[in-house]
């Protein structure tokens, strides 16, 4: 049995337990400063953790997953206040004595589609979130993609569209896909919470266009064979069939692999299987993951 | 002892060997009808093969790679003249009789410079050619990226410079980045061979911040240590050094990993260090494989 931690930047989710249909313990904690929600994190294992072989965190970014680092399983620099340079694996290994294993949210929520969700069976596949930020995680040949960081995706370059001047979101880079389409970014450039705008008003067709272009350059970079779209941008009902007709046109008719258009694209872009429980059921894994490292150490 | 054969657009590269230290034989085809071209390979392996136990083929694409395909070693749709749907692999080991491996051009030149060139040791790299058209392999983890198809970087999009109106060269896509500065599109952009087009003009800035944002689509989708830039177009001698600096700034800060500040962009984006022996040479690495594969069939 494994604990899962789901560290947002808004919110924590915690459970133990092996898989969807078996749970023990859930918990749902609002994200304040790192000792006071790490201290409800470990106060929640302290109480139903018995028998938890190790736990899994599943933690916003960036984070320095370089295991030879002084500062693995830390939270490096984030816009996130009081969050820069925290070090969250450290701080549950320390009070609660089991393996942590940690990577980022993103990184979860693939393996947990990858497990139990819309991405069974597949050895390439990437999970996007399209929420307050944008984020990704690829997995290639069946092990998530790593190297000097991790993916990130949300901040790729996209073109902008002819006499569009809002000049993204950004902190970084402006008008980055993150800067143009995240929560955030729509709540910025409307000056209304996403939600409130109606589905059928023009400006989703945009959102739809520039969310492609990224889904497009990911394609063509990774070559997957699925990628699953979550976030609370997506909830919009309408924006998931939008997306996919722009990424078809957007393609132009190159990618005529036989795969791709015998399942067509209504199987190649899809809405995660587990719901908003990706990142928590996915982070159960990182624990199994962790158990497992530290068995071979 | 293995064969390679880097397969491109506009010549073939044999060589027998084990190594850049260790080849037996080498040749240069030029690039004509696939009976023509495939069976000027196999008189040149039926010649100086003898001992070889597999050939590996670094292909231009696009390939179907899927291995339970019916063409699987197949180019598939390709504009150049006479060589859609032609079996390259099926035609070698027909005439040839030894197991062949196959992968494309782009991979067969990322395995090379893992072995024995630029990016030895380093388990996430790329590899970017910039030619006629543009390329790209990617390790993550040790192994070739592949999924669906294979990865093909040279037809994402990116931002357009203000007031620019080239419309792109690119057949499938106009504007993508192959449509915009591989060597085939500066020469319709500029009317004139890109190689007569002198160092200080200003043009080049402009080739350099668009291949960058390229470069740091890759470098956020996939976060590799290292990225190799070969190709015809990257002999202009000044243009790397503007690469580095338009990725650079385009980062905006992002990526502060400690080994990319560390080590500098200047370790971080580089020449390959088998010059344009990259693909030949990883072509026998792509024989080496096919050899232990059929060992283990």
């Amino acid at each position: 049995m494994f604990g899962g931690v789901e560290a947002g930047g808004t919110k924590f989710r915690c459970a133990v337990g092996t898989g969807p249909d078996d749970l023990r313990a859930e918990v749902r904690i609002d994200t304040r400063s790192p000792a006071a929600t790490l201290g409800e994190v470990v106060r929640f294992f302290a109480a139903n953790g018995a028998g938890v072989s190790a736990i899994g965190v599943g933690c916003f970014g960036p984070i320095d997953l370089n295991q030879a680092s002084k500062t693995y399983g830390y939270v490096t620099s984030t816009p996130k206040v009081g969050w820069s340079q925290v070090n969250v694996a450290g701080a549950l290994q320390e009070d609660l004595g089991v393996p942590i294993g940690i990577d980022t949210d993103v990184a979860a929520a693939a393996l947990g589609e990858g497990r139990w969700g819309a991405a069974q069976g597949l050895s390439d596949f990437i999970y996007v979130t399209v929420g307050t930020g944008i984020g990704g995680a690829i997995v290639a040949g069946g092990r998530l993609v790593h190297g000097l960081m991790h993916p990130e995706i949300g901040h790729m370059r996209i073109p902008r569209a002819a006499g569009d001047a809002f000049s993204g979101a950004c902190p970084f880079h402006g008008d980055c896909l993150e800067g143009l389409v995240s929560g955030a970014a729509l709540r910025q450039r409307w000056g209304i919470d996403p939600a409130t705008r109606p589905p059928e008003h023009p400006a989703w067709e945009q959102v739809a266009h520039e969310l492609a272009a990224g889904l497009v350059n990911l394609i063509l970079t990774t070559s997957p064979r699925r990628i699953i779209l979550g976030g609370g941008v997506m909830e919009q009902a309408q924006l998931l069939a939008q997306v996919r007709e722009r990424v078809f046109d957007l393609l132009g008719g190159y990618l005529g692999a036989p795969g791709f258009l015998a399942d067509g694209i209504e199987d190649f872009l899809v809405s995660p299987g587990l719901g908003w429980r990706s990142g928590v059921l996915g982070a159960l894994l990182l624990g199994e993951r962790a158990y497992q490292d530290a068995g071979r150490a």
